[in-house]
């Protein structure tokens, strides 16, 4: 019997699971928070890692899922803005100090990715293309049945493509990408500035506003809503049509909370991308799908990467 | 004793040689024109073939460039558009039932990068961007050692990737792709239209009008002609910046006849590259390089191809 141990860390939890040979059922599975008063992270980390153990030991490797910038290749986590403590932190070593098993880390968007392709709704192709839509937007490819990662594992930052040069400000600081067009906080953004240029809403330009609640707005005919999530699908097909460009894959996987926005959203991406496409054959079998494996994708992911490495 | 042949079809001339193990000087080289009044390009071609093939045969397999789009997994010529006789045309099939050896074929700018990497520029490099830019721009990318192909073999059309919505109209149809900012028509289109707005310069907007002379005259001091390879620079180093954050790749390799416009160019592109780059990790070990293999790229890319595969 094969034992996998996937973690996933992320801003406000960290978890660990053991798997069984090919079931994603796991075994034992942990949580804990990834801030607290007492400790330091990397002690939380270890401590739950050691309740999912198996008492039998056997765990062949151990998969990480955390987020980036991090380097998959030194198993340096760079500077993740969510956990300050782990600035340049070699995480892969410390792990494998304390645990004496082969460690693969990746970060959690490409990792999604690697999960979706193996255990959910990329199964059986062999070219996924993977963006999560939520706060910000992150990407993942697999090419050939392999995850891109580039020279140090910071490939497929795909939410920080330039669509529109000099356009609004993304998260990252720089201008017109495309996390900045079709995040959450972007489609809110832009809802707010609107409103501020006198443009009638039912919705309130509270601080609280959330993308969630333009989306119903949208939902009960709120005219500006729905021109949010318009722009904002307008500009992913501009993007994702860079993105089949460069990566021609057989599926676009859409994860992430904003994603859920169905037809609001996808209507106007959709006529967009096949504005945008230079070559018909780009669409041809090309499959759109929802990612399946929803908060689990860093986990499953992480157990992916520890099973194929 | 392993003979390769590679093929390199052109808009105007086709090529063919014979190779023998590691060696990049052809046995045997042969050219014929792609274009002519008697025959179809496909009886020239496989005359050209029969010219080079060596008298006691052992030929191990054939690797052929040609412009795309084309599909490279099922063999088939799309559309290419300087050889419309080929639309449609399955390539690999009808080669492969005259020469009775297995064939590999793929567009001529993954080539490209495959050759520079294998036998130029690239070689001891794991992730690869390439780009030539001339008439056209194109591109090609090696992750870790592997060509991206996608799955019609359609990835890495890297010209025509948006850059600014709603900007320049492109060779392809659509607007505001790189290549309607950096190809060398597009840097003369610019001039063209700057001088007809009344901007003055040295240069005439005749129609011969070509972008080796803009360079010249930008190097005699021209102040248009200086800022369309400033802006041209610009929109380079935006979407370059793309690239990184899609690839990582650790070098960036340039061919084509305005890639050797110097410091004019490329001033300006390092300048928008370090602007618009969201890590400083992507410029890390980066190295930028002018193609080795010049009119050689694609029937090295070629024999690359059959040697690999």
């Amino acid at each position: 019997m094969s034992t996998y141990l996937a973690i996933d860390i992320g801003g406000t939890q960290i978890r660990a699971a053991t798997f069984n040979n090919e079931c994603t059922e796991p075994i034992r599975h942990q949580r804990a928070k990834t801030h607290a008063p007492d400790g330091t992270i990397f002690d939380r980390l270890c401590a739950t890692v050691e309740d999912v153990w198996p008492e039998h030991g056997g765990v062949v490797a151990i998969g990480v899922a955390c987020p980036g910038p991090l380097d998959p290749k030194s198993g340096i986590i760079l500077d993740t803005p969510n956990i300050p403590q782990w600035d340049n932190f070699p995480l892969v070593d410390k792990l494998k100090e304390r645990f004496k098993v082969p460690i693969y880390l990746n970060n959690d968007a490409s990792l999604a990715c690697l999960g979706e392709w193996r255990f959910g709704a990329g199964k059986g192709h062999e070219d996924v293309l993977y963006l999560t839509i939520s706060t910000g937007i992150g990407g993942g490819v697999v090419s050939e049945n392999r995850l891109i990662q580039g020279h140090h594992g910071l490939a497929t930052e795909l939410g920080h493509v330039t669509v529109a040069p000099g356009g609004p400000m993304c998260g990252c600081g720089q201008r017109g990408h495309l996390e900045a067009f079709a995040s959450g906080p972007s489609i809110v953004r832009y809802v707010k500035l609107q409103m501020a240029g006198g443009v009638q809403s039912t919705l309130k330009p509270e601080p609280s506003l959330s993308a969630k609640q333009v989306s119903e707005a949208a939902a009960a005919g709120d005219i500006l809503a729905i021109s949010a999530f318009s722009r904002a699908g307008k500009y992913l097909g501009i993007a994702v049509a860079s993105f089949l460009h460069a990566f021609n894959p057989s599926i676009i996987i859409f994860g992430g909370g904003v994603s859920q926005s169905g037809p609001l959203l996808f209507e106007p991406f959709k006529k967009s991308l096949e504005k945008h496409i230079i070559h018909p054959m780009y669409l041809k079998d090309l499959e759109i799908a929802t990612a399946e494996l929803g908060d689990n994708a860093g986990l499953l992911g992480a157990l992916a990467l520890a099973q194929i490495s």
